[in-house]
Parts: C-alpha cells; structure tokens; sequence
C-alpha cells in the first residue's frame, strides 16, 4: 500500500502478491501455488485477465481455449472480456460430443486430453490459457489439439510459470508465443 | 435470422437455439444438454452471461461462486462482467488449501463437495452460477458451503433446468432464489 498526500491509499500488490503457496499438497514435497487467492479478489482477478490479454492487444482472436479445469475459470473471464467464444479442452470422457484426443506423459503413465471435433474450424485463430505451466504436458496436449482441427495457435497465456519444469521451453520449441505473469523457482 | 429493408440481417437464435443435444450421455438413455456449442460462440456466451446477471443488476453480490467444472466457465467470465472475486466449489480433494466439506446424494452413493474455509467470511452476499440444475444435489451442497462460513445466498443462476428432476423446486424449499434461462422436459 502506498498513500498520497491527498490521503488516498494506493494498493501496490501484483499478481504475484495474491498467489497462496502451500507446503506438500497434493503429496509431500510438492510446493503448490494456489492461484484460488488470486481469483477470489476482485482486484487481483481482473489485473490477471487484462495482464493476461497485454500482448495480444489488437491482435484477431476468434476463440479462447481453456484447460481444465483452472483454466476455465480465466478462460471464462477472458473470451468475456474479449466478446468471443469459449472453447474447452477436458480430460478423457468429459465432453458430450464427438472428440479428438491426444495422450500425453505423466510423471508416472499418461493422460489423455479431448477437444470436440468440431469446436474449432480451419483457419480459427485461438489464446489458450491456464493458470500454470509445469512441464507444459498439458498445454502442449492442447496446442496439437487445437492444430489437428486446423486452427492456429496465436498464443498461449499462463499466470504461473514453473522454469525449472521445462515447460516454457517445451513450448518454445513448439514454435509457440508463451506469456506468463510471475515465475516460481523449484519443482 | 431476420432481414431488415436496409439489408442488415439480424440473429435471432436464442441461449437455447446454441444448446445441443446429444443421446446416450454419459450412459444409455441419458439425453446430455450440452451447453459448450452455446459457450463457443461469442454471440451466445455473452448473451447467457448477460441474460444470468439481469436479476441481480444493482444488487450488491460481493463473490461468484462457480461449481467444477462448467460452473467454472461461466462464473469466470461472471465474476469478471461484475468485478468482483470468483470463489471455486469443487469435489473432494482438489482444493490445496484447508475446506469445509459437505455430502450430498448421488444417484448411486454419495459425493463430496469443498470450498476453501477462508473464500468467504461472515456478510459476503454471493451469487451461486452453474450451467445446469438438475437434481439440485450440488447446489444445495453449494448453499450450504456458503452459509457454512457465514456468507449470504442472493441468487442461484443457471443456464438449463431440468425441472422433471426437482432441482428447482428442492432449491426453493431451502428459500433460495434461483434463476434459469431455459428449461428442458424428461430426466
């Protein structure tokens, strides 16, 4: 906080100031960032979207794809602010309709994400969004996604980025535009 | 769709005409209304996020409350038309922080639903979004979370109502308010 001499109060926390980090969940020895503290303000929730969408200010965006299942919450938020569709990428089985799926590595097996066939079209420029990049499994699951349907990938926006898990790098070597808000060291 | 003599061809469709159906879903028999062909287009997203919120216009609503996973798309994008926080409700141990817990019943058995103990505190007026209000059982579950830690229910918003299934009329015995836009017959 900081306060002017007309006595008005000024709130100086960033993104990163709202972001709880909690000790061994989801198992002992994990440091997890809990983005839940963020979305709960009404201050920090907005400068997350607006920071969010910087970069690509001007540019056409015809859907935003969000992650299940933190990612739907600033996906939501986000195709809202920029009056455009909502596209979501679940987890195996999730989605009604008829799909195309892609496996992906786990620390132990694999996973499997799903997009409908026919949420996206050739040619449809998409952000995709979650809350965190870790080893970018996911993200790079939803980018392949998202291209066997023929759109293109104009970016891919994270509140979080865990350097040290390779994800950024990953999608770096993708070829793909990666902005996050705040890093966090370790793993 | 509707021309007008000046050429301008106005879109008729309304939330419902986005909202598609689809057999045999999550099992036989089941008849899914599946409301992601409404949230991909721009039109139909921002019309059910303005339709959700007319009720409440002027009413003081301190946080969203969205219930995993759908809940989550609309309650961000909710949370951000009002600006205000969004506070997630989802299953069993998903949450990293320290949760109240309710039970609720499932056709077969029972589930559990959590919200963080600290998400709300005593006076918080928040509004409670989902894209679908079938039996109730989350919902109810969701009031009860909210009232739990003190926070006061002004509405229940969902896109679809099953009202064959008695969602609606048991969130009504619990005094709530609760607001749909389109209602579908059959279980």
């Amino acid at each position: 906080m900081s306060t002017a001499r007309n006595g008005f109060t000024r709130d100086t926390r960033t993104v990163r100031d709202y972001i709880r980090t909690i000790h061994d969940f989801p198992h002992e020895g994990i440091i997890f960032r809990d983005v839940t503290t963020l979305f709960a303000d009404a201050r920090g929730f907005r400068m997350a979207v607006d920071q969010l969408l910087a970069p690509y200010a001007g540019l056409a965006i015809d859907k935003v794809v969000g992650l299940e299942a933190r990612g739907f919450i600033l996906g939501g938020a986000i195709a809202h602010q920029l009056s455009v569709g909502f596209v979501p990428i679940r987890k195996k089985g999730k989605l009604p309709g008829a799909v195309v799926s892609q496996t992906y590595k786990l620390e132990y097996g694999e996973g499997v994400m799903e997009i409908h066939d026919d949420a996206l079209v050739p040619g449809n420029r998409v952000l995709i969004v979650d809350d965190l990049l870790a080893t970018g499994g996911t993200a790079a699951a939803g980018i392949s996604l998202c291209e066997r349907l023929g759109a293109e990938v104009i970016g891919c926006a994270f509140v979080i980025d865990l350097p040290d898990l390779g994800g950024r790098a990953l999608l770096e070597e993708l070829g793909q535009d990666v902005h996050v808000l705040t890093s966090f060291e370790g793993k």
